[in-house]
């Protein structure tokens, strides 16, 4: 098998498994709302992983780095210790300089195993982010145009998905 | 003295000096996003303590707890090692079973020892955050009016800034 | 596929991979030293279901969890982002109520897509943990003997391996 | 005020005070494990920027870094939500390019307000904790004699508390 099962593109979105840990959890019994962030970025780093496009390169290659400019939750339903999470990453926004993601937690209704499971009607949404990214110089920090092989991986996984593409 | 510079009430605004440690930050140099939801929680809880109403009475004495409904954080400037930020917490909302703050981080221009100095014009906005939170039981998650007391103690501190009430 | 290969009991040892994020790491550009203890965490909990003794039935049926009691960890390399680890976890002790384990991580000299694959000789070893358990009430915090289905199951994992059982 | 009460440095030690937030709790109710080793660093940046030597100037002026080698944490009693610890820091061994440190994490018999009361007979240990720091050169790893005035400032601390000096 070449990939883990754990992270999967397909149809325009990607989805990868999270397992909740004592570390993710809080006195309150529930996973500590900060803990999504920390979710996301796994889920967004392993969905470019998985287009071709690891940030590894950027950083090594271009000088360049993915930073968060905005990041907005919704948190419908806790999630517990132990619980399987479903990530399920669309771009909504491409920009030159920019991508905008929409990632939603999921509990799938079924798990087997520990391996992803097709999201299906009764999968019961946790939460739901909008993060906004920029593409920006390792060195200061200024925006910078994301490479074309980069533009043009996120353009193709926009594309199966109807994402509004802005001029940055 | 009886409290810690740290944490200070004044004006309708709850001000919380956060020192950035390693723990804070990424590879990247720079505090991780997430660490500003901790940072937040960390004020709203002292800024609670310091109106006299410390959550762990909510818990104790009325099975009650603030929960976060809904966050977004807009990321301005990058905060780094070492570096000392201000927490503002001011109340934008109040209602019978909810509270609505505005979380602003500031690099203070001038910072003298390691306690609170009024923000004066040049202190730099590195984020901006606005969080929604929810009273509910600790048993059973749903909704709960907060306790009187507490209630007119966040009224009290809303007044003070024009904060709106709704009714919910 | 029935399990994830990220997590794979064999020979009385249990690997485990984790990806490093940046959530992971801190502004010296490597793994901040606490996240070992968050990593071996997941690996030891990956290792109990995969034994068959997930710790939720621990807690749900018996009221029972397992607590650190002592960690010491060595540091010899550093990890960085994106880097691959697994974590080799053995028991070395155990007794009625209590566990001791060893968490080796190390950074695979090859690995194939995102599969464990098993140590060679060049694998780096990164860091070493012992990890001393305690099995206590949930409600109390006093000891308490661990399932017979428990003990029985590490006692097996611990005579692939030569584990010293000591009475307590 | 020129400095914070909440950090303190008398008779060869140093005290921080912490207080205990839902980031640092698991849903076992308590204090998660880890948790303490951020705790523990929190503190001994602070014993160091008491002393004149704030790490910030190690690695700006002379490329250098603390590294931790060995952490080793015995946890004694559970602490808890709101929890004010005092973790009491020490050094054991202080060699060119080396630091060992105790640091003890207690729960104050009397807390007035927030800042930080001595130590009395009936404070509470609730875990100890022993660190072996390396000082290295921030670009190659390498270990690097840590500058004079830092040896100076460590040795007199060390001196108070008959500190055991290695030759490294």
């Amino acid at each position: 098998m070449s990939r883990s099962l754990a992270s999967m593109l397909a149809e325009g979105r990607h989805r990868y498994l999270i397992r909740v840990y004592y570390e993710d959890t809080d006195a309150g019994g529930i996973v500590y709302h900060a803990s999504y962030l920390r979710f996301a970025e796994r889920a967004r780093t392993e969905a470019l992983r998985d287009l071709g496009v690891p940030h590894a390169e950027l950083v090594e290659q271009h000088g360049l780095i993915f930073v968060v400019r905005r990041v907005k939750v919704d948190y419908v339903r806790p999630a517990r210790i132990d619980d399987a999470l479903v990530v399920v990453t669309q771009p909504t926004t491409l920009g030159a300089a920019s991508l905008g993601l929409r990632q939603v937690f999921q509990r799938p209704h079924v798990l087997q195993g520990a391996h992803v499971v097709q999201g299906v009607a009764q999968d019961e949404v946790l939460a739901r982010a909008e993060v906004s990214l920029a593409c920006v110089r390792v060195d200061g920090n200024g925006p910078a145009r994301m490479p074309a092989r980069w533009h043009e991986a996120l353009a193709a996984l926009a594309a199966a998905e109807g994402t509004t593409r802005s001029k940055e």
